[in-house]
Formats: structure tokens, sequence, C-alpha cells
């Protein structure tokens, strides 16, 4: 299932999450090609990531052709995106595993949770790509600055999406940038982890903490 | 803080949640007031409840009856019963700590989200109760039969609600009974504790596990 040479876009990858990710991710072998709007920041990240690597690994393009280059498409964009973005790559992600990690985080009061009318992002982006398009929703839960390091990672992942195989699939991603990931049920439970977030950030004020994650624990 | 006196209605406090809440604070050493539309069926819970713990510690009563005599009046009630039980206990729980554990689970398909149009039902139950009530959620996540048993259960207990000495008075509550809980922040973060019971119930059956729960790890 885990093909180390599958290439995997990260939509939104010169920002925080989508660096962490396109890191560790290229550190576990999969080619990586940085989307951003912006074509000259995208391969200027791509370029970091391979000096940190001192492996050619990662390449920098526009999300549209990152996203038509790419077998899997990991969205690591800011809330107020992803309804342009979604639409902007589209076309290009038909018949592909697309993997939302969208928080729908409302500043300035980003400890308290807010559900789109949707209820769930991740649910939207399904409905707007349409069903040929096998939406997984992961990684909300993650800091992305505990994934930046090169240290193990206690924070698990819960993985919602319709498609079984696409989940297992994204498990297997998972496991091999060194997290637990967890088959956590249909597209609409990413209403969890999508309010997961913010009680996160919540707890990281209220505790001092560096950076909260769940796990799950059998009773 | 935490007033080993207090009395304590359990309303629904014959089904599995109400009685194995019953029985850990009635252990702690709070006094109990088993609340069931059917009194007989609640004498009958108070009376096992006694015989288990060799002390006569609760007492079986109406909602309303319950709900008039506690100091804390906790919801241990179906879904579909839940703005019934809102309307019949309204008046007796005014200037009062009510905890909701309800979750939106919607027969057959309990291990999918469904979460009702208002986002959360214990932001719901708050604006039904009015201000005057210090509504905090909390114990959705917790498995009854866990709770029913002597051992220690592993799965930690977030905290919501909008007054922080109702929350912090809940707190003090779930560590008498040996859980850690934790501020996890206003009403309106409660839907991540309602929405999180079906994706245990999905892991349990996914990965075959007794019970699962969540704790929070720092990263």
């Amino acid at each position: 299932m885990n093909d180390i040479r599958k290439v995997i876009a990260i939509i939104g990858g010169t920002g925080g999450l989508g660096s962490a990710l396109a890191f560790r991710l290229g550190n576990a072998g999969y080619k990586i090609l940085i989307g951003s709007r912006n074509n000259e920041k995208a391969c200027i990240s791509a370029e970091k990531i391979n000096d940190r690597l001192g492996k050619e690994i990662a390449i920098g393009y526009n999300n549209r052709e990152a996203a038509k280059l790419a077998e899997i498409i990991v969205l690591t964009i800011p809330f107020s995106n992803h309804n342009e973005i979604i639409e902007e790559v589209k076309e290009e992600v038909q018949g592909k595993i697309v993997v939302d990690t969208t928080v729908p985080l409302v500043p300035p009061k980003v400890s308290r949770v807010h559900l789109p009318s949707s209820g769930s992002i991740a649910k939207l982006a399904q409905e707007k790509l349409g069903q040929n398009v096998r939406l997984v929703s992961a990684f909300q839960n993650v800091a992305a600055t505990s994934l930046d390091s090169e240290d193990n990672v206690k924070g698990e992942v819960l993985v919602c999406g319709n498609n079984l195989d696409a989940r297992s699939e994204v498990i297997s991603l998972i496991e091999s940038i060194g997290l637990k990931g967890w088959h956590a049920g249909p597209i609409d439970n990413s209403v969890v982890t999508e309010s997961l977030t913010p009680v996160l950030i919540f707890l990281n004020k209220r505790y001092k903490l560096s950076g909260s994650g769940i796990s799950i624990v059998e009773h």
C-alpha cells in the first residue's frame, strides 16, 4: 500500500504545516511538489527542504500545476482560502486522493469552535470536488512545530473519509513519517478533528502546554 | 471547592451512565438523588447502589423532585428525551450547576456524527435553560461500563462551559471519582465531545476495543 515513489503535492506548502509535512514526507522518500500561488516562493521553499534533507526531493510549482502532476494532493491552507483553492485545483484532482487538513479557525477567537454551516470543511470539500475524488481528512490535531522537528510526535491522527482504501493509503503515509493514524470513519466524522483544534489551542493556553494533541486509550 | 456533602441529582439515573456515575459519586461521599420518570424505578436503582456501597447514600425521586432538592444536577438521558427533560426540570435548576452528558447519537448509525442544527446539544440546553443556569458539558467520552467498574478509567474528560467556577467544580467532582478532567473552554466547544462519541464507537468496532477514550498528550 505504501509506495514510497508516490508523488505528493502539498498545496499551500510554503506555510508552517505544509513545510513541516513536506519535510517529513520527503524524508520518508516521497517525491514532493510544493504548491503555492507564488511560483517563486514555492521554489524557495522546495530548495530549503532539499538543503535540509541533503537530497533533491522537492520541486516548487504553482498550486494547479502541483495538483496536476501529483498522485496525492494535500491541502495545507488557511480556512479563509479554502473555497478558492478548492475551485483552483478541482479539475486537476479528479480521480485522485485529496487530503484536507483545514481547520475552521476564526481569528481572533481561535480557542472557540466555529463550525461552518455545512458542519465540516472536509465534507464541504468532498461535495464541491465530487464523488470522483477520494477525500480524506487528517492532520488537524498535530502541531506544525512538532512535525517540523525531528522528534517523535505523541499526538495521534484521526483519519476520516468515505473511501476505505484511500483512508488506508493516508494511514500508511502517516505511519511512514512516524505517527500513529486511526481509521475514524466517514467524512461526516471529520467535524471532530476540525473542532478539536480550537480546544487544543485552549488547552495550550490554559495549561501552558508547548503543543497538545490527543491519543486514543482503551479503558 | 470539592465539598463532599454536596447533593447531586442524576436525572435519568436508572440508565447505564447514570447508575455508573451515581455509584462512583456515592462512593466518593456525595449524596445522590436518582431521578427517573418512574419513581419506583428510581427507588429500586437507589437501593441497588446503597446495597453495593454498603451505605445509605442514594434516594430515588421523580426527575423534577430530584432536580429541586439537589445542588448539582447531572443529565444522563438519551438524545431523544433531551428536549422534554430540559423543559421538565427547567424551573428547578435555576441558579444551579447543570452537567449535560448527552450525546446526539442517531440509531442505527451510531458510529457516524449527526450534529443537531444548533451544533451542540449542550449549547442548546444553555440557551433553553437561560443564563441563570451554569451549564457544564462533560462525560460524553467515558464508557458507562468502565465507570461502573472499580477499575481505573484511562479516558480523560473534557469539560466545557461558560462559567469558570462551575467548570472547576465539575472538574473537582471528576477528580473525586478518580478521573482526569480538563478545562476545555466555552460551551461552544462542547461540539467536540458530543461528536467524538460516534468516532469512539467507530474505533471500538474497527479495532475491536472493549471501550476507547482519549487522553491529552503534550507533543
